[in-house]
């Protein structure tokens, strides 16, 4: 298991953290996801021989949100 | 210009609000769009001839949220 961290922008309460982590929960290979919009942080746990974390950031750009790190 | 307004459930926030308007304003034929997550709905402006309003419900959908009117 390995914790990944992405700096994500465009958080603004706990609505849009439970967006992220429905989108980044609906990933492959991912056991288990923080996210925190005061820190614009999100830390995810996942399976490195099956997740795929080009994937995971396409996906919460996809929710409206940047990833910027 | 045709006034399309969706009931949509899962904005909490000013940021959520942007979401959905951002969303909905790629979308084409659409001229303007008010969101308010107090009151659940998102309020569309568009040209009935060139928007596709099953497409704005998806777009909204897309984004996290659920359209249920």
């Amino acid at each position: 298991m390995t914790t990944v961290q992405l700096k994500v922008q465009g958080m603004k309460c706990g609505g849009c953290e439970s967006n992220v982590k429905e989108a980044v929960n609906a990933c492959p290979g991912v056991s288990a996801v923080k996210a925190s919009h005061k820190e614009n942080l999100v830390e995810i746990e996942l399976d490195p021989d099956t997740a795929d974390v080009a994937a995971i950031r396409q996906a919460i750009v996809a929710r409206g949100f940047t990833v910027t790190d």
